[in-house]
């Protein structure tokens, strides 16, 4: 029994359709105009940042904002240095919140909801034009490699604690209950232990990097990856990839047609 | 066999501690001062907004940018218009991304996170101050009520499917996955129907209208609440109250001490 559906499996059921389409089973491509608020432009001014760079900001302010603000604070502190606004006076802080798992609540992982934010903030909402598209797609697929990668892998100069190793674990899931649970299983450490705060902030910057290194590829015209996992169109319900981890064998159908 | 912890199990637990002992349980407070961005202040300024027109504007801007920019927009439209900036000019749009449960891969609802970003950005990040504390801990009990109430509560003046009436359902989560595939279990009705987006845009107008009240409440100084919810303090990790729902009878125990 496998616990999560492939990415071969993914792949085939999608059938690599554009970007487009793939969007368009959630919700669809609203055609109507901006009513609301001043007009905005994107994507936004980027200059590419040093990935290492960046991962060690990310590790450094988890330890003031935690997992989400980290992230975003480690792209856009940088970008306010090299270009000013609109990230200068761009309120990162109050994105504490995405810690835990929103306040808490183990739901997304902090750093990979502060990704989806920075992506989309700087390349744009998807409706916004088909040079936005990107923003979610990039968000998106680092999702799909957090959850299929060992992690963290981003080590920092100065670690607080698993100095001299670190326990690596693969999510399989982009929630902060299920990786921080997988992780606090395979080291035996508590959350509140000075290990698994060093972990998640590791968790921070290798996202971190990696966001970074996605971002360069998309600034020099070279990401052109699709989504690699569209849950509504494979499964028929918005979801993650690994549902025999929850449902066991006895997965329900989604409604289809009437 | 309950399904998940109670409410009186969970105040029992946590004892009714103050919000910054229940806080501190996660990450504590961080007392480094900011180091990075231009220096922000918080509460930003609020004035009451109504309810039902709230609910109303976060309805039909569901079918624009979807739930939680939905949430976000129906708040900051009408506080751009009666207060200016910093409402005037904050990118709401991108927040689109947060549709599905983030870019569709079914964690956290939509609404809920959109929330969250509503009161922390108002009232401020928790380690800006005691006087930012609220926005921490009515975000997070917006979840909880979310997870226990019987949704969508909220009937548009114009619905645009569902309008003789609406299935409604209690999710036991804050998942868009867990919430929206429960009510397509008890509606019948798939994820690209019409009766499936007027309710979850019903639910974006429902988590709005809940959150102006409670978000009117502290402006006048009478939201008294201490969190509900305090996953660390409680068992030990991250997570929702519905342990049983994914783990079945074997829940695993988080580790402790060393």
């Amino acid at each position: 029994m496998t616990t999560r559906i492939s990415r071969r499996e993914i792949i085939k059921s999608s059938g690599l359709l554009g970007a487009g389409m793939l969007l368009s089973a959630l919700g669809g491509f609203s055609k109507v105009e901006a009513k609301i608020g001043a007009p905005k432009k994107w994507p936004w001014p980027y200059e590419k940042l040093d990935p290492a760079k960046t991962a060690e900001i990310a590790y450094e302010e988890w330890y003031r904002v935690f997992c989400g603000a980290a992230v975003i604070s480690s792209v856009f502190k940088q970008l306010g240095e090299k270009i000013g606004e609109p990230y200068k006076s761009f309120p990162v802080d109050p994105f504490i919140v995405l810690e835990g798992g929103m306040a808490g609540w183990g739901t997304i992982c902090g750093s990979l909801a502060g990704a989806n934010i920075v992506t989309n903030m700087i390349i744009g909402p998807r409706i916004a034009g088909p040079d936005c598209e990107h923003g979610h797609i990039i968000g998106s697929n680092i999702m799909n490699w957090y959850s299929n990668t060992n992690l963290p892998v981003y080590i920092p100069r100065n670690p607080r604690a698993n100095k001299e190793k670190i326990v690596q674990t693969v999510s399989n899931s982009p929630l902060c209950h299920i990786s921080v649970g997988k992780w606090m299983k395979a080291s035996g450490f508590p959350l509140g232990s000075p290990e698994r705060k060093d972990r998640c902030a590791r968790l921070a910057a290798s996202v971190a990097y990696k966001l970074v290194e996605d971002m360069n590829a998309w600034k020099d015209g070279k990401y052109d990856e699709d989504l690699v996992w569209t849950a509504a169109q494979s499964v028929g319900i918005t979801g993650q990839q690994n549902c025999t981890e929850c449902h066991g064998t006895n997965i329900p159908s989604a409604p289809t047609g009437r």
